[in-house]
């Protein structure tokens, strides 16, 4: 059998959390870099034709699996973990249908709550120096206050489970990584590590060896980023 | 068997789509409307014990099924259309793998890009309005430049498929109406109606009877907005 195809940037959070899906279900795959700034993910030669009709950014990351291609990366490991859920961590627990249905809530949480005000503060921390822009600091300010809310609630509920949906490690924990990965490198990196139980949630992830190894790929976007800031801002 | 409770907000995007969801499965509930006026939604007593902790927006809409109760609507529907996969209208696929992760695919594109557009467009047009506020010009023209972008994916799309995941109605198309439903009152209708295949697309979803029955609480609301806007702004 072919092996998984992931196109993608390893240094994008999207692309990562796809890396570190297949990683926890110990599914082999080929990672194709594309290199966005060449195009490559508007050109028609680089996925199969099903999917030639999306463009810009919506393809970063894309996976194929035999006849399958698949956009979106939280669709994508939904996909994983189904596919494979005989093999590796179980991250939807499909058997337990109370649980289920918490991964369920916990990952919608991280996309509608979460994510927006974290992809902000990434932005404008690390990608707007490096296009010669300079930080919004407003919206830092804003995307900070609305972090601090979804963290509180975070905190109240992980001093009742160990992990976001219950006591084991899912698909809900595992899209925070990114980002979460990048915010403990900002100088905001309290708003996880001044609440108890957030922080003991986030080392407890932070040991997984999925997200060690994901961690170079990140660490060089991260590295090279701030030097720019530096840089920039200096 | 108790029936499945919904707390929500029948004019609210949001719940609707749970409304939607349940007659789409032919699932009977309960609807307990919550007043936000009232600050209903922050209180302890409204729900079980286990969600207590979460507060504001996010408990609106709240799905109480025996001893588990769900928020966050697109976690909702997925959750009822999983449970209830052998009645009413298919909406998940889940018996072809490839329509099935399709239908993730385009749930999370609704999710992560046809979604927030939408949203800044309606509440510029409708929301803003009724609080007091002038809408934003510059926020509704950048936003109906995303949505043409996304609209033109989806002609694309449409122009091969039913539907967006399949050729059958699934959650993908179903989460879009509340907000194509108030787009389609808009000056923007045109987004729709200008592309011939998102135009016959939206005319089969709007001819259901899901979609009938959720509108008269639709209605209620954009006229109560539209009225509002009319005397705010002449």
């Amino acid at each position: 059998m072919a092996l998984i195809k992931v196109h993608g940037i390893p240094l994008s959070g999207a692309t990562a959390i796809v890396m570190i899906c297949l990683a926890e279900k110990g599914v082999p795959y080929e990672l194709i870099p594309v290199e966005l700034a060449k195009g490559e993910h508007k050109s028609p030669s680089f996925l199969s034709k099903n999917v030639i009709i999306l463009h810009t950014v919506w393809l970063i990351p894309a996976l194929e699996d035999g006849t399958i291609t698949l956009f979106e990366s939280r669709a994508i490991t939904r996909y994983v973990a189904h596919k494979y859920k005989g093999t590796g961590t179980d991250l939807l627990r499909h058997d337990k249908i109370e649980e289920a249905a918490m991964v369920g809530v916990w990952t919608e949480v991280e996309s509608q709550q979460f994510n927006p005000p974290a992809v902000k503060i990434i932005y404008q921390q690390f990608v707007a120096p490096v296009k010669g822009e300079t930080p919004n600091q407003s919206i830092i300010v804003e995307s900070v206050k609305k972090l601090d809310q979804v963290f509180d609630v975070y905190e109240a509920r992980l001093s009742n489970s160990k992990y976001l949906a219950c006591d084991s490690f899912t698909l809900a924990d595992l899209h925070h990584i990114p980002y979460i990965y990048y915010l403990m490198k900002t100088p905001w990196a309290d708003l996880i590590t001044s609440r108890a139980h957030v922080k003991v949630w986030w080392d407890n992830i932070a040991a997984r060896p999925s997200l060690l190894e994901a961690a170079q790929g990140i660490d060089e976007f991260a590295h090279f980023s701030m030097n720019r800031f530096q840089f920039g801002s200096g």
